[in-house]
């Protein structure tokens, strides 16, 4: 087969973009040859099941997945019956990009909280968790965060500690989203477990396909008691591979020689450079007609500009519109993502707010 | 990384025991690099559509999913209005296999038939599809076939048109299971068009994994009139990749330089050789205990004997039980399984039938 | 209003052909008048709770609904985590005549097993109750039996017990649907709860619309400690009543003086009434070309005839039937079935049997 | 049977706390007696399907369902595949009453809008209904309103019609939960066509419960091609009833000498009794602490006061706190509230806010 692409061709548009890192792509080499027993009983899960809890403490469980939104919807099911309900964000990922799957997969119904920054409190989660007990309401019994959050915002661990007491306190089980996990912890500087398993999260949808994996996520479940079934959701969900061994490779690739956080901490630096970059050349009065709505605190920026700017810019390099009847657009760093990457497109962000 | 598993060790237990084929990898490899749109608009993706429309017709319309239970799983609501069923085997895939995925994630009503060698035919599906505008009955509005069958036999071209032409004839439409359509393929010697969009088959669920992908199979629809909201059923059912290309890849390879073919006839090859070593061995009277279930037309062989012998045996090789009350067992060929592994099973069945 | 129908008109179609007993309407009209908590929080069904604790012990729980479909599908949800399966008769009510709701409102799957007489034993459901743990395979957690069946025949209070026995050794939970619980009762002469508690019944669907209610059935937990969530489930599946008083007022009617047996016995006493007014005629020749399927053990005649001689009977007195293809009828009779109106029915099938 | 309660105890919780008009009762009996065709075939259910036609047009056709909730969920489902969402106020029965059925049954997704006053417009739905064509968002296909709304409050004719235009210009389908309907068109004087079929609207769940009947509501859909599968729809959602007859005559009975008008124009009258009164009261100082949150356009009344006050005139007239963190309460009269009851209350209320 010959390459129908540009191989050097990267834009801004999305993590997901990107390809498979080479280590990633040696490492599913490595597993492949000879039979192994299929739907997961093989050495290569077995190998995950054994780091992931050095990584997030002895009683923590995987179960390798196909994608986030399978992550998600069997994580949050896992956690609840059938008259359950999640609270989330109304920009949380479940809501607003997964075509209804919860609602349509498994029946889960979501109480949805604005946010400014795409980050649940305590006191927000209290505006729609409430009615316990109560027949005619779909029952609130699970919280779900985005870590890092779909605005590119950051949970600390005490963050998150203050919502899984408030959570727990109220008989609800706590979700972390972790589609981004890698650069949460890249950003934390601190152990996955420290922002997880040690603040109070009962049930991680643990990433990997946005940090250079061909496709492969994770459920960690850290605390076994507030789950059931999931090897039998998991199934249920046409979310069981056969072939397991390469998806678990595919994990492990990430914790060898600390590749998932190399390639999430390069896509990090790459998000601060190329904010840093523009706020420049607003300090100095280069650039003009830019803002920025949301703080970058790991690979995504969060500008706001004229949609004809927007436009101009993203012929030359492809980007999403995040909100256009605000002029807010989103720009997202990879772990292939390079300096000279960024540099030509900020050039490029300058040329075409010039000409506005 | 390092290997953990023994890549010379091969069984008879599965075919997606078997890993991936080194073309496969490279085709992977191939389209690796650089950013390529997410969720399905990248080039492989294209080159996909392009080419299963030159293998099933112009009108046909091709999705990647996941896995087998994905794909049947979608391609079957998306023939189905909420209110359909569907007859299909009492050893269908859909029915024994898939934890109940078609009935939890869509509410598919399954009625199920009874056959002697996993073959559906007119007869046997009037039985339970009648009803037709009761509204105390489940719809039979389609048929599902698989092919190869659970049971390793085959349907011609014309079995698959007398079922087709019932079908269309009642009102149903009518899916085709093609898990194994490859070594369908390569043991009919005829292109996929002649048993599948020339037979009347409306929707495929066409097969990889087994056929040496890591990980890729596809709804390939090939009466678009009789489906709808593909699209948003794979999105919804969480079978949507975001690096789909390479899904895609894969998917590729299998038609490049006849390596799908190729796979799928070396593991038929090596069924059949299984079973002539056997036959011979019975016939000679070197072999005794021994008897044969189904028919040998693709790359499975299902054998009766004693269960003390079969346990005997799967201590050196490994494979699966299908009905041990009746003493029957399963042994499939990959598109790995060489002769020299086929002929050490057959002197291990032989050493061990010899003990009893 | 004025009356549109004859009233005096009555077939042998269905149990629910036939209209509200004048004791029930009165009783709906005795709870009328002032306001009254809905959703059950009323005195009606504070009353119903210990009237059924006095039937089927003190641990029994009751949760009135609409009707029987939603009685089956929301009694068995209570029983199943969302992998769960359920076996019953091919001729199950919930398998052949609820549109396939337990499959579309809750994800149930059924496996189904062919019976001579509508009745499961231990040995017909071990055919389908098997693969514990298997997550291929949606677990069988729980046996469904009909009393009486759907064949008109009936469960001896030891049978029932078998079978608890044979389905809670191996982790299963029962359920009945008592759609004619009445006739069941008043056939065998025993208590409700010889055959449903002290047997071993977990759950019951208890009936009531088919032995003179308007319509009003009811779940009735016998174990509570195997289900979970009715309060929730009754109301997502759209069973709540809201004003419930009059639901409840029906249900205690039966049981006021002795209305609920006097009336099944009644529809029992026809359908033996008209069975063996026919036998006699075929006894004695002056009937030919009629037989009986099944015993007639309750309210229920199958009878096996020649078509056309089933379709001239049919434009005089309405009925069903049962397995054209076989030749099979059904003739039911009701709480208001007189012994007049069998003796006519008995005229005309002998004269359009003589016709033929 | 006897009586278990004070029939002319009557208070301010809600209207279905109300019995039976006994015209009702009246026409259930004229329905009974003799035999008629189950599930729907009857005189009556025929009649009730003429009648509507009179009523909502030449196209409009009738499902009698058991509950309101049963008929949303039923009336929705049939507007939408299954990738669709409803766009809902969030005050919408549907979104808070009906413990997520909508989402569990059939997995509908509802984008909710807040509004001041239970009321949707085009720029509120605006904000949920966009994206279609983009499979990663459930599409939003069906707009739901409320007539009378949750908070008591009336779209005029021609608001449903600008709401209707805005919805089919985008593609999307009207549905009404005309759970009120009857107080909607005694408040608004006018034929019900004139705020349904006339002004757009598809689908109608009619009410009947809310407004002196035992238990009957209606699917009316006004334009049958935006519809699919209601007849089976409402089976496979357990809203067929057996004895359907008296489910229509409950609903023949509403309009029959004008009961159903005259019994929402009793409830409206005292609602405006009790705001005046009380109203009345806070003109001449005479009242204090209360104040109103909500236009008083029907049979409910809206009202701000202390918690504590709440808490006392409660333990003397039941009633429900709607949201108590803000002090507000809701007060709804039925179609059997006397101006005595009413004056009874507002004595109450001026005592218990005296005391404060």
């Amino acid at each position: 087969m010959t390459s129908l692409h540009d191989q050097s061709s990267r834009g801004f548009a999305s993590d997901n973009y990107a390809g498979v890192h080479p280590e990633v792509l040696a490492a599913i080499a490595t597993a492949n040859g000879g039979h192994q027993i299929s739907y997961g009983e093989d050495v290569y899960t077995e190998r995950v099941r054994e780091l992931m809890r050095e990584q997030f403490g002895e009683r923590a469980e995987v179960f390798p997945v196909f994608n986030g939104t399978g992550a998600n919807v069997v994580a949050l099911t896992s956690l609840l019956p059938r008259w359950g309900a999640v609270v989330a964000t109304s920009t949380a990922h479940i809501h607003t990009d997964e075509g209804g799957a919860p609602e349509k997969m498994t029946g889960l119904k979501l109480y949805t909280v604005r946010t400014p920054d795409g980050k649940l409190t305590p006191e927000l989660i209290a505006t729609e968790a409430w009615g316990w007990g109560d027949e005619h309401r779909a029952q609130p019994l699970a919280v779900s965060i985005t870590q890092t959050t779909e605005l590119g915002t950051l949970y600390t661990p005490a963050e998150v500690r203050a919502i899984a007491d408030w959570a727990h306190e109220h008989g609800m089980a706590l979700h972390m989203d972790g589609a981004r996990i890698w650069n949460a912890a890249a950003a934390l500087g601190v152990p996955f477990r420290e922002f997880t398993t040690d603040a109070g999260v009962d049930i991680l949808s643990f990433g990997g396909t946005k940090n250079g994996l061909l496709g492969a996520e994770a459920i960690v479940v850290l605390d076994p008691d507030r789950v059931d079934g999931l090897i039998f959701l998991r199934k249920t969900s046409m979310q069981l591979a056969s072939k397991m061994r390469f998806m678990s490779a595919q994990l492990l690739a990430l914790f060898d020689e600390g590749l998932g956080l190399r390639s999430a901490a390069q896509a990090n630096a790459m998000a601060i450079r190329l904010r840093s970059s523009l706020e420049a050349g607003i300090s100095d009065g280069s650039i003009s007609g830019l803002a920025f709505s949301q703080a970058t605190q790991a690979n995504a920026v969060f500008a706001v500009l004229d949609n004809g700017a927007a436009d101009r810019i993203r012929e030359r390099v492809r980007f999403y519109d995040w909100d256009r009847a605000a002029g807010q657009v989103r720009w997202m760093c990879a772990f292939d993502t390079t300096e000279a990457d960024v540099d030509r497109f900020v050039a490029v962000i300058r040329e075409e707010l010039a000409r506005a």
